[in-house]
């Protein structure tokens, strides 16, 4: 039974096609399907909106979030430690609410049209497991409609506060996805024990890992290829990210290309925000390699930085700008595809995509392609997530 | 006889502000002025609204831009000589108006708080004057509200091109502020020869000069010394700018500030779009240094790039991405004092600022303070410019 008939919208390639959904899946998708007999089902004049597929978010921070609550007055000092610090402290003076942020940003996510949401979870000895419980409650929430994947992350780092590995354990039982982890050599001081530790726990719960790599040139060269070592040894052959890896920016071409062949074999994936303060790994020979590579925000407006936004189209724009991507076929080809099917391909999200049989993720936006979407962050239209209209003309349900 | 009350509004620092205008100058600024007896005074309850000067634009091409137009496709090449062939040609072909172009996204740039403008006018003998007659018209049609620049500027270069000298030399006498140039190694292919010419000019006009350098490396720094060394000749201190300047991003620290040391005594300032992609000059050393240093779009929205708004307060946010700016004060300082005094300074706008007597641009945001503004781009909720109300309680007049 239809539950929902999209009619005049037009695919990337500019030509029409209408959507048929039922029990959240695409039914039908092509130029001018049979009108729906189904008196229930509800209908959609697109209008010759630009339909494109449920936008993923591969990275980013529902939990340590401000948005929608009073400005942030960020007078932070610039180190990494300084910045972990800063939010440990804050969050015990302010009395932060993880459920009630990740809630507000969730949902602002929705409304921009993402559809797939992996978040990492602050897990640590002082928040011991509060963090997760709040995120794991907005999963709860939009569980009809926002697919969201949560990482157990040690934000503060594992081998030197004594506990935390037995709360990442706790946390991957009690309803994470993924085990986070952070800079074995900058941060733990000890990248054997601490990739050790690492791959054991993920082992032990079956589960992939998401590592954010912040280690710059040869430091963070060096854990790639300590982690090569151990996905080998123990066949965790596609269950690894590595999110930032701004140390692959650092390497001459044949450098590049002779590691990033390593990671293509390993099924090692990557994530980046693409920032503009920071190298980033090269896209294009990631591509050429076979290394798949997301975009994600990373954190978005909190004690690390004023910046971000849950507009996907706007971190696709950021992508572009960070790569140089100029015309219309990169734009559409490289940065949109960053922020829908390598996001789902990096995170493993399921049945997605513009096809019969994939989940009913739809964002219908005002832009004549994707070009145009991705740099004007087209408004969205209309937004149906898991078959469920949540944006319609405009207007969040 | 006050033509504008302006009440309750905030300054920067929180307290409460009122302004007073009158014959389109500021003429009391303060805490709980005394109200206004002229009844014939239009007063505006800013309701809290933060206050910040006219913002400024001090690099782009209202000439170039489709702003508001049908979405160019790029299928562009990604030499910078295949930008400027495409430009030239695509141009001769569509029938582009610059006049219409310039006019369209100069009041968007308006709408959005810019008061002041510095606008290039590409002048080559394909086009000839043609684009700055339309944007003489375009100032003209504006002259009440904002305040441009044009700079005559040879995107095809001049050497090799004969008769845009003359061409260049015309357009200053018909009502170009600036002489621009470009590239006198890269694309003149004759550095001496190319600023020996640029320098004439100049001097025969009592002119200042924008040269846009995207020179790397060592070839840029030459370009430098080749400047200098004309600058002292000539007496031209304090009136170059340099826009792009990316070679100076690539200096090492003792390097660049050797040569910053120099641009100071040579009055050079330095504009910078903060792209993304490319290197930078070293912001904070240069303002060790005194080098004065803006922030512009470049081109918006045109055959060169998609890219680009005529929102200020998104450069504004590039330039913090670009330069890591996390904090309150730095993106109030730094950031935001790009898009304001910094280009007042750079282009040499004048009766600029928040003070009694300046000109009255003014932009009423809803934002608790500068960083806020910047980051979420904050809506404006009124815009004055040169004493008229431009922006009225959010919609542009």
């Amino acid at each position: 039974m239809t539950t929902l008939d999209i009619r005049n919208a037009r695919a990337l390639d500019g030509t029409p096609v209408d959507v048929r959904v039922a029990q959240g899946r695409i039914v039908a998708l092509g130029a001018s399907l049979p009108a729906t007999k189904d008196a229930a089902a509800r209908r959609i004049d697109a209008r010759g909106a630009l339909l494109l597929p449920g936008l993923v978010e591969s990275h980013t921070h529902l939990d340590k979030t401000v948005w929608g609550m009073p400005w942030y007055v960020n007078a932070c000092g610039t180190r990494l430690v300084d910045r972990i610090d800063n939010e440990r402290q804050w969050r015990a003076q302010s009395g932060h609410d993880a459920g009630a942020a990740s809630l507000a940003l969730a949902r602002a996510f929705l409304a921009a049209g993402t559809t797939r949401l992996r978040t990492h979870v602050d897990i640590d000895t002082d928040a011991g497991l509060r963090h997760l419980d709040g995120v794991l409650a907005t999963r709860d929430t939009l569980a009809d409609t926002l697919d969201m994947q949560i990482v157990a992350f040690p934000q503060s780092g594992v081998l030197d506060r004594a506990g935390t590995l037995e709360l990442l354990d706790a946390a991957l039982s009690r309803g994470a996805d993924v085990l986070g982890w952070l800079d074995p050599c900058a941060i733990d001081r000890d990248p054997k024990a601490s990739l050790d530790a690492m791959f054991a726990l993920a082992d032990k719960h079956g589960c992939p890992v998401d590592i954010h790599l912040h280690e710059p040139g040869e430091m963070g060269v060096f854990t790639f290829e300590l982690m090569l070592e151990r996905i080998a040894a123990l066949g965790m052959q596609g269950k690894v990210v590595v999110s930032h890896a701004f140390c692959l920016g650092e390497l001459d071409a044949a450098r590049a290309q002779a590691l990033l062949a390593r990671l293509a074999q390993a099924g090692v994936a990557l994530v980046t925000t693409a920032p503009p303060s920071r190298t980033v790994p090269p896209l294009l020979a990631c591509r050429r390699a076979g290394v798949a590579l997301a975009g994600g925000n990373d954190g978005i407006r909190d004690t690390w930085t004023p910046y971000g936004s849950p507009d996907m189209l706007e971190r696709a724009m950021m992508i572009g700008l960070r790569y140089n991507l100029r015309r219309d076929d990169e734009l559409e080809q490289i940065a949109l595809d960053c922020v829908t099917h390598q996001g789902a391909a990096v995170c493993g999200f399921e049945h997605y995509g513009l096809q019969v049989g994939a989940r009913a993720d739809l964002v219908l936006v005002d832009a004549v392609n994707a070009a145009q979407a991705v740099v004007t962050r087209a408004p969205r239209r209309w937004v149906v997530a898991n078959g469920r209209v949540v944006v319609s003309d405009g207007v969040p349900a």
